[in-house]
């Protein structure tokens, strides 16, 4: 991949960049641990609701067991040179149990509705810590939110 | 993002699609686990070598701090709608410790020599499963690798 290697983003345009991601994007990379320690890894899609990313997979699916009882996660959007990476904790919320509001924002961009299935759960994802970088000439910066507050100005 | 869904493909053609990522692919998805049991998650180059992905990065950076004894990492190439899923098992080979050829053709693709840098090292990642579908179609038969040996035909 071929990219002139602008200059690096401010950090008020790397979260308007990240917030324009958690908006638009459809799926991400979602890693957690098995519970023999090994890593697991797969692609979901989410909506950006309420400060959450909040996700659907199946109860018997690795990563929702991973979280049952709640769990960390690490979360990454975009492309490889275009890096968001969310370290977030995890709440398991039934299907049946999901809060009207996040269950319509998840109709709505996501166009199916696995509310009621018995075998779905659902993820909300609580970010705490945020990366963000492009280039090698923007890691220095790349932490945008810690301990789950935005650390640069909106 | 629109699809037109189209029929899975068959083992045979997943096969030689995995290897044309493998050896086109730039970047891949990194995943390992830290030693508090929170998920790891970064982007990496890699060349496809020797029937190994081959990667570097700092001694000092999580991923190879997560690996330093060995130890187990999924990697994710490709797009979250073409997925190609990789366990493998992890060698971590101090740069001055690389045999020709494989720095060779690290060099050859990815532009650059961490030979010799102390701060550096290999990954040496050797297949173990692989795991490749684009939509829900191709979920049922996504192994086409097994304890390190394809399953499908070549």
């Amino acid at each position: 991949m071929v990219i002139d290697d602008p200059a690096p983003r401010d950090a008020e345009r790397r979260r308007r960049d990240a917030l324009e991601r958690l908006e638009k994007d459809v799926d991400a990379w979602v890693s957690t641990v098995n519970p023999d320690g090994s890593p697991c890894l797969v692609p979901l899609s989410f909506v950006w609701h309420g400060g959450a990313l909040l996700m659907s997979t199946k109860a018997s699916r690795p990563t929702a067991r991973n979280l049952r009882t709640g769990g960390r996660v690490r979360v990454a959007l975009g492309h490889t040179r275009d890096v968001v990476l969310i370290d977030a904790r995890a709440e398991v919320v039934p299907s049946d149990r999901l809060p009207d509001a996040e269950g319509d924002a998840f109709v709505g961009k996501l166009g199916w509705d696995p509310r009621g299935r018995g075998a779905w759960v659902f993820l909300r994802l609580l970010p705490e810590r945020l990366l963000a970088w492009r280039e090698e000439n923007e890691l220095a910066d790349r932490e945008l939110m810690r301990d789950g507050v935005w650390v640069v100005p909106g």
